[in-house]
This record gives C-alpha cells, sequence and structure tokens, in this order.
C-alpha cells in the first residue's frame, strides 16, 4: 500500500502531488477517496443518537422555561459579523468563513448565533410582537477556521438562548439557571459557574481609562496583538492567550471596581436570585467575554471533571444591551448565552454518564424463500403503520445469518416465516429474551405485537 | 422615509451605492440595519413549531423502519459533488456556493445530501460495519444558488434517507413506502406517486445510442445547453426545461424499452412490494432524475393538492449502485430518498392540515412587588424542575399588563403573589380555562400543580 502510494507521487503531476499533501485525497486499492474537510467531523449512529439525545433535553427545557425556536440562515452578510461580533475581535479577524457569492454579495458562514438572531429581532420586527420579552432558543452549526483541537472543531455545533426585551436582573439569573439546570439535568455534577459585571457604559468607560493607564509603561512588552488591542479595546488584553502570565495581568485594575451605584445593584439583585434559585457561582472579576457586545452580567460555566481536557468552558454568555441598536433596531436590553455540543458530549464521558437511550429493535423478521419474503414486507409494513419498530433481511441471508442480524440488531422479538408457516397462514413469534416462542396467525401479528411490546 | 433613502444615495459614494441596490442594507429611522441574504429565510417562533414536528415526525418513522441519523458537514470539498453529483448537472455547472478557505482548500456548500453520506460511509469504512444493510437518516440544510421563488430557497432543509449495501428490490419499496407513509402519516392525502425503472449499465448505454440517434437531427433546434448534454449526457436533455415543449421530445425512445431481462425482473419485483404494501403508483416513462448517478428505480412524489404552486414535487429518489465506487469505495448497491420541509409544509397548508401543536403554556406566575418577585422566581425554579412549564413577567408590568401577557402566552393556570400571600405564605392559583381559584401554601405549589396540569 505505501509502496503505490510512492509510485503515485513519484509519476504524477505536481498539482496532484501538492493536492496529496493538503490531506484532501487518499487513496484506496487504487480508486481515489475525497476525505471530509479538516476541521470537520461526521456523526455516525451509536453517536448520533447521544446528540439527539441532549440536543431534545435542550428543546425540552427551553419549552419549561419558555423559550420558542428561532432559525436563521446558516450564512448572513458579512457585515453582520463584523458590526455585530465587533471589528476587533479574533473571531473577525481571523477565523470566519467569508466568500462571495456568484451575485458578489460578501457572505460569512455564521461563527456564532447571538449577532444572527438579534439581526432576525430587527427585521422581523419582533420588538413589536404582543409578547415581551422575545425569549428564542436556537440550535444549530457555526464555522470558525482555527487550528482544529479536542473540543475545537471548524464546524461546531451550539445550542443557545436569547432574551430580548427586559432588563430586569431576574431574566439574567434566568438565563444562567437555564443553562445549569441544562448540565444538572443530564446528570453532570462538576461543573463551576464563574460570573461577573462589565458595567454599563460609564463604569466601562472608566475602567478603560484605568486599563490604557496600567498597560501604557509596559506596551513595548505586550504581543504586537495587544499593543493593537490596547489602542483599540484595551478590555481585550485581558484574555490575551499570549501575554497571560505578564505580571501587569495580575495587578490589572478590575471592572468590578469601577461599576456605577446603578451597575453595582443590578449585579447584587443577579446574584440575589441566584441564590435564591440555589445555583452555587464564584464571582471572577478577570471574567471578560470574547466579544464586543457585552456589558453587565457575564458568565460561563466550566467542567472540573478529572481528565476533562484544557479547553475546560461548556458554554458562557452574558448582557448585550447595545447589540440590537448596533445592528439597527430599537434601543432594546438582551442577553443569552451559548453551548457547545461537543464539549457538553466530552464533559458527560469526563463523568462516564450513560446517557438512557434505547439500543434495542421491537422486531425482525426472518423469511426464508421469494413468496415469505414478500409476506414479510407485508407484515412488516403493517407493523410499522402500528408504530411498532421492524426491520428484516435485505441481503439473501440463510436463516442462520439472519438470526445473526437480529441479534446484532438487539431485536426483542423475531418472527419467523418459511415454507410451512405460509402454508399454515401463520408466524413464529419468537421473545429473544425469554426465549418463549408461539404460533399467531399473520392476521393477528400487529395486535399480538402491540400487546407484548 | 423615501426622501431620505434618496438622500443617502445622493450623498454617499459609488461603493455603498452598489451594495444598497444589492439589496444588503435597509434603512431604517436613520439606523442602518443589515439584512438575511437572498433566497434565505428566517423562521420564527409560531412557524419554527411546525418544523420541529414534521421533523420529529421524520424521526420516529425512520426509527420505525430502523434508519439510523448520520450528520455529515454543511461543507465539503468541491470535488466531492463534481465527482458525486455529476459535472455536467445543473447543480455542479451553476449552482454550488462554491468558495476557498483560509488554506486555500476549494469548498462547497452541500447541494444535496447523498454524496455526502456515501463519502461518509466509504471513509468511515461503514461497508465493513456488522450490520448490513447500512440504513441512515439525515436532516439538514442544503445549499442552491437558483432564482428564489415559492418552494425553492437557496438555503432549504432536506430530510433523506440513504440504505447502502442492498440489491434487494425489497429495499427500493421500503424506501418508497417510508417515504409515502410519512406524508400520509401527516395527513396529507392528495399524493401522486410516479415511478420508472433508468435500467442497469447495459440498458442505459442502448438507451443512450438511441437517444443520441433519435435528437441528432434536431440538435440545430435545441437549446445551446441541450447540444452540448448530447454530446456529454444525452439522458439529461430529457428534463431540460426549455426544450420541454419541442416535438421530439414526445416521441423520444423510452428507457423501459431499452431495460435488459434482468433490470426489467427488477422492476418488476419493486411494483410486485409496492403492490403488497398499498402504495398507489403510476409508471412513467419520462421520469428522469436530475442528478446522473442513478440507476435501476428512480421515483417522485407530488402534491396534487390545489391551489399548492407550480413546483409539484415534494421529494424524489432513486437507485444509484455506481455512486460508491464513483467516490473511492467498494462496489456497493444504495438507494435513498430526499425531501423538502418547506414543500411538504405549503401542501400541508394546501391541504389545510393543522399539526396537533400544543401552543399553550402550563403556568404564568404574576408578582407584585421585589419581594414577591423574589419569591415567584423560586417557585418559577421548583416548577420547572418538576418539569412544568412556565413563565413570568420580567418588564415590571402592573398586575393587569401581568393577567393580559398571562393570556397572551395561553396559561392554563394562573399563580398570583402579592403582599397578602407573601404574609401569609401562600398563593393564589387560578384555572384560566374553569376560572375556578384556589390559595396554596408555597411549599404545596409544586404538588398542586402537578395534581391539576
Amino acid at each position: 500500500m505505501f509502496k503505490k502510494v510512492l509510485n503515485t507521487l513519484i509519476t504524477t503531476n505536481v498539482s496532484f502531488y501538492l493536492t496529496y499533501f493538503k490531506g484532501i485525497i487518499a487513496e484506496q486499492e487504487g480508486i481515489i477517496m475525497i476525505n471530509l474537510p479538516r476541521g470537520t467531523q461526521d456523526i455516525l449512529p451509536g453517536e448520533s443518537e447521544r446528540w439527539q439525545f441532549v440536543e431534545q433535553q435542550f428543546v425540552n427545557i427551553c419549552k419549561r422555561y419558555n423559550y420558542q425556536e428561532i432559525r436563521t440562515p446558516i450564512f448572513e452578510h458579512t457585515e453582520l459579523f463584523q458590526r455585530g461580533v465587533g471589528d476587533t475581535t479574533d473571531i473577525v479577524q481571523k477565523e470566519m468563513y467569508t466568500f462571495e457569492d456568484r451575485g458578489g454579495r460578501s457572505l460569512t458562514l455564521r461563527p456564532e448565533g447571538t449577532a444572527s438572531v438579534v439581526r432576525a429581532f430587527v427585521q422581523n420586527k419582533l420588538y413589536g410582537a404582543a409578547i415581551q420579552p422575545q425569549k428564542l432558543f436556537y440550535n444549530g452549526p457555526m464555522f470558525r477556521y482555527e487550528r482544529p483541537q479536542q473540543g475545537r472543531m471548524r464546524q461546531f455545533v451550539q445550542l443557545g438562548i436569547e432574551a430580548l426585551g427586559s432588563a430586569d436582573p431576574a431574566i439574567d439569573a434566568e438565563v444562567i439557571a437555564l443553562a445549569m439546570n441544562f448540565y444538572r439535568g443530564l446528570g453532570l455534577s462538576s461543573l463551576k459557574l464563574v460570573i461577573n459585571s462589565l458595567g454599563d457604559q460609564e463604569s466601562r468607560l472608566s475602567h478603560k481609562r484605568a486599563l490604557i493607564d496600567h498597560f501604557n509603561p509596559y506596551k513595548a512588552e505586550l504581543c504586537s496583538d495587544c499593543q493593537v488591542r490596547l489602542e483599540q479595546n484595551p478590555l481585550r488584553v485581558l484574555d490575551c492567550k499570549k501575554d497571560h502570565d505578564h505580571p501587569a495581568m495580575q495587578s490589572a485594575p478590575k471592572i468590578l471596581d469601577f461599576l456605577t451605584v446603578e451597575a453595582d445593584h443590578y449585579f447584587t439583585k443577579v446574584r440575589v436570585y441566584l441564590d435564591a434559585m440555589d445555583i452555587p457561582y464564584q464571582v471572577d472579576p478577570n471574567l471578560v467575554r470574547g466579544l464586543d457586545y457585552y456589558n453587565h452580567t457575564a458568565f460561563e460555566i466550566m467542567s472540573e471533571a478529572e481528565g476533562f481536557g484544557a479547553i475546560t468552558t461548556l458554554s458562557g454568555g452574558g448582557r448585550y444591551n447595545g447589540l440590537v441598536e448596533d445592528l439597527g433596531g430599537q434601543p432594546t436590553p438582551g442577553i443569552g448565552f451559548a453551548l457547545s455540543v461537543e464539549r457538553l458530549l466530552m464533559a458527560l464521558e469526563a463523568e462516564k454518564i450513560k446517557l438512557p437511550i434505547d439500543q434495542q429493535l421491537d422486531c425482525f423478521i426472518v423469511a426464508l424463500g421469494a413468496e415469505a419474503e414478500l409476506k414479510a414486507v407485508q407484515i412488516q409494513d403493517q407493523l410499522r403503520l402500528a408504530d411498532i419498530q421492524v426491520d428484516k433481511d435485505y441481503s439473501g441471508r440463510k436463516m442462520k445469518a439472519q438470526f445473526k442480524a437480529a441479534d446484532r440488531l438487539n431485536a426483542k422479538h423475531v418472527i419467523i416465516i418459511a415454507e410451512q408457516e405460509l402454508i399454515d397462514q401463520q408466524a413464529l413469534v419468537k421473545d429473544m429474551v425469554t426465549g418463549n416462542q408461539q404460533l399467531i396467525g399473520f392476521e393477528q401479528i400487529v395486535d399480538y405485537m402491540k400487546e407484548v411490546l
């Protein structure tokens, strides 16, 4: 095989050679195979049921909290994210999948959900809806061009909520409670919730000035990105990965010391509500979220499970009272959070939590001969119409191999139809757990199966 | 408003002017709003529940037929679709969203689901899995750059299944039955199923030769696309939209007259199985599917509901025995179908079918005063943990307005907490249907609500 690959490389032209090393094409028995793009994944049967389960649980909890689903397009006009996520963020500067469509529009695969939901809120005039606040949830793929690693894919799935139209600290607490109770409901216990307040505009402005004063003496020692950030958005210096250990970081002025009376009062109320709901948290004055649009409440939930991996953040969110206006709407307060399904599944694994997923099949039909096959198709169809899961052989297998197939599918019951059964117009139904078997007339099979299942 | 737009246009620079007319930006009260890309849509609360419902029904029927979910990436290497959908198809030539990522790879947003599923089958070696055939389903957005119209969006959602590894005509019939029974299960009755056989390789070759002989005398009268098609893939001439009415179309040789004995026998068996399952169908010898990879069974399901619209096709599918090999796998037979959710919802509307969607809320808490608000947050949290849907006011509304909010949310019960209730440590619970109301101690509310709901 390796020799074959080598030969191919030697005899082939340069363009193919290059393509090959970009990892696009693999060779298999002389036929060229196409692999999936780097940083993406296939979710296969056996694994997809776990995705279905956690997503369904998310839909359920959203319904309990009265959040309704919104679906926005996979791509948006690029400008939406430049304005809605922030021109100075890594996401916009380095990580977006941006392209022109055939009509010359600059489009971008959404890197996160909030900007799109807010765009939809403005465009569809949801601020004028009878029900306020608008409490929305979403579920879908997001895209960021990053170096792929465990828990960080280029295509990843986010579940999130947004509550638009309320500046009540009780809704900040509700959003956090929904996130925490979703995880707890799935059985996770090694959770850490950290919260912070980023204050209102006035608080942020004072803090910003203090940050510039604080970091300016060390400017030359900071990374080139941070030197720019210090000019554009000094708050972003605080979550730089490169300068994380610089001594000036520890002593940097904290936003909590710059909160106005109103912002401080708001933050206090959020905590009182969290206490009332028995949601334990830590205040982390260093917590700044990666996106530009946050103010007041910010939070992150981490997994503290052993062996969970280097990236411990499961989800994060916060308040963004200026975003709706930035995107062309009336001033409207908003708050939301998003969680990564990939990391949630990793956390469940780290805590060895088995999800209650039924991997059994109600019934498998074993049939021998063309006439029996026809009868099997008919009975199978009747059972399925009666809401029973059924499968049969589609590979012309002998009886023994058909039983093996039933076994591999964890069939609870096997229905056997061969020559004699056709003559007698009845099938042998075998309970695979007890081993009991019984002859049932073809006409009675649906009723019988309904009874025993 | 119009004058304002005009002023903007006159005073602004050319690049903005162009952008404006591409429909990207709308103006609202002086703030620039960003709209969603052309040919895409937002699915809002009120509508999203219908999507959830039909998708959940699809998952349910797939489970009954023992199909498991597979999820593939939103984009793939462009070459996958060039090879897997076919270089000569309109999709590949005109309709794909193709772009380069930051690493210089040519990627394409998937225009359909089959090529990706087959790619995943090959790459993940599912041909070697213990369970055969592999019966897979998918649910997700697809992308085609077409002129948007009702029932044809640039981003649209397909639900589909693929059965890989069986050449048993019974599984062709199963795939068709699943599609039909899915629609029937939702209540649709004005359905038309048409089937055809595209034969095996030998049948197709004879037919192809006959088609070339037949159309060659009229070549100059055909559209330029068809002139190319006649060289590359004459079968595609038959589904040309422009030449649809050319007299040579009617008299063109039909594939059914060129079937080999084996292909004819295969098609007969498919029909026998459909008859056994009471699936009515018409044989349409003109049915050719738009994609290159089909052979043997091809089918389409149409809505015959009045006022359904110009595009009547709800779904289509067929057999593609060569595709796995074309994409670098071992020769493996396959069959599948895909349906459009948009058109399904249109068909449901045309037949005036009301889906059984519960739009009620279990419970709304009306609270007055800061202390009552805190108690309300606490009780709301307890109810939600007990799997009860609850909401409350987050806008500082007066009592009357809170009742109105409860009404708009169709709340079945309203729980009232004001000054006196706090003193007595009990809430007034009102059944909004019967009008009955009862005082319940704070500690007993969860149990009480569980009982009455």
